[in-house]
């Protein structure tokens, strides 16, 4: 490949239920070059997040979708390559929303530095990035859990719930997760300290919440809705609080599901339920992250990476997240560090 | 009917689906006499309510059923006829949980004086009662509306809702309510001052409520659950509030009923969701009722009454409730002022 190529991976079509790698296109440009202002930036890691399958669709949702022919959306952490910014020079890691490729030029003001001192760069995509902070700010100012509580994570293994986990026992709840596998119930349970873990997989989801929360669920962090919600809504308890952050089971659907109506659970119990989004917090996100890598430092946070290499594998990778193959982290290997 | 006889419904089998008259059982006692700190009561006027319907049911609630061959359960107005305890004098008039029954004794502390001077004693049973208390704690302290908000509730014209769209009003907000007559909606529209109407019956809920509410549904007080329900989740908008009062549309259905899954509605809005009991605000509301008996003397607020005559009229108003027969807030005279 000559030096001055840049791949990247463009929308082709829009999927119709589970996407496949026919709806990306792998593309190649010359490398952009920064005017007054903005960075240069060599993709290092590429993260790889469920709400990429919301912008590959055109339905209505929180921001606009990939046009058809577009950079598909990502946050990266990179190698600031030229600078026309006082702020970065060349040989500077950051963090920024720099999309499907190998380079990208962005406005200074839209690059976050990362310390590499303070952790493994890659982090920065992950329990010191956006899913850390959703997981942070969705379980405290969402699910506004208190000592005591019980609090139920779906998707635990994954990027957000294994933070809402390992959050909630710090501030002295009952930490209770669900996963896809026995492998990653052995891994919540047992290396990040979760009280209880459930296998929707091969376990009744109803029955085991029950016998896991004797006491009702007060705090249910929800990132996969679908049956596995229904389930953990049939056992909330007096003013329980459900904080929506994904509904990975509905994306990849051509119509809604149907189901039974529960909003009565929320009328005898009391009980509410919050959608949200983690940039509702950006304020705060400094102060989350510097909590979060205290927490790492101290080995009360760990964390778990799921590492694809090259960027040609990235269809393939999401597609993967969308069945739950990947256990921790999702990230592709862009480039060498 | 001789002098001493005081006659009561109780519940005779539970229904499955709507209830039918011969669920309900008319018997006759001697009129109880009051111990110390007690008081005799006699009802003049029995509130009908939708949340009775729950109380004919064995399913899990946020409080016990009344047992079969227990007597029915129900707000009064009376006139206490004999007392055993200071604060209450024979003569006064009272609101007190009497049951559907034309004499009750109740300890003292559980009767509340009702000031005759201040409005038609029946208003203690609706617009200064439990449903207009519901109504003003669960649009402020739940909805949390701002002015220029748009409100809309379902219901419309019934003892909650109609209050809920006229505080609303107050409070500088847009009301929307919905409700199943046209009669009803010129109602609402016209003599409470409702900016909109929708009904339900005859048009396309959903497609209305996006030409009644073009910038999108802030607040939606709901009492009815259901299609109608889910049609406002189509049209929320950003951080909107759902206020979960009632599921009417449900409590009468065997089975649950199936329906789109809508919860991506709260996620991609940021909305939020929350059920709610009036006895959670009781502390404040006496302060709420002089709020609201004052609007009433200015004009501000309006209420209807549905007057059904005697006891053994109240199952068939409890069931015509249950299919929105009744036109405004639904009470049985059961003895004349």
């Amino acid at each position: 490949m000559p030096e001055n190529v840049n791949r990247q991976f463009r929308l082709k079509s829009r999927p119709n239920g589970y996407p496949e790698e026919s709806d990306f296109d792998l593309t190649r440009e010359p490398i952009p070059r920064p005017r007054h202002g903005e960075i240069l930036v060599k993709t290092l890691w590429l993260s790889m997040d469920p709400y990429m399958r919301g912008r590959m669709s055109e339905a209505r949702s929180y921001t606009a979708p990939v046009p058809i022919g577009g950079i598909m959306q990502g946050g990266v952490v990179g190698r600031v390559m030229e600078s026309k910014d006082d702020r970065f020079s060349p040989g500077e890691i950051v963090n920024a929303s720099l999309g499907w490729q190998e380079y990208g030029v962005v406005p200074a003001g839209a690059a976050r530095k990362v310390d590499p001192g303070i952790a493994p760069i890659s982090t920065a995509l992950g329990v010191l990035g956006m899913p850390g902070m959703t997981a942070y700010f969705g379980l405290l100012r969402v699910g506004r859990p208190e000592p005591g509580d019980t609090v139920v994570v779906s998707a635990a293994s994954g990027a957000v719930g294994a933070v809402v986990g390992q959050v909630a026992r710090i501030m002295g709840c009952r930490a209770v997760g669900i996963a896809g596998s026995d492998e990653k119930i052995g891994y919540i349970t047992g290396e990040l300290g979760f009280d209880a873990g459930i296998n929707y997989k091969t376990e009744d989801v109803d029955a085991a919440i029950g016998e896991a929360c004797p006491d009702g669920v007060n705090v249910y962090f929800d990132n996969v809705g679908g049956a596995i919600t229904d389930a953990v809504i049939n056992h909330l308890a007096y003013r329980a609080r459900v904080a929506i952050c994904g509904q990975i089971s509905q994306y990849n659907l051509p119509n809604p599901e149907m189901a039974p109506r529960n909003l009565r659970a929320f009328l005898t119990n009391q009980a509410s339920l919050e959608g949200f989004l983690v940039n509702r917090f950006a304020d705060d996100h400094e102060r989350g992250r510097q909590r979060m890598a205290l927490w790492i430092k101290e080995g009360r946070i760990k964390y778990r990476e799921d590492v694809v290499e090259g960027l040609e594998n990235a269809p393939k990778a999401l597609i993967g997240m969308m069945h739950g193959a990947n256990f921790g982290k999702l990230l592709v290997r862009v480039s060498e560090e």
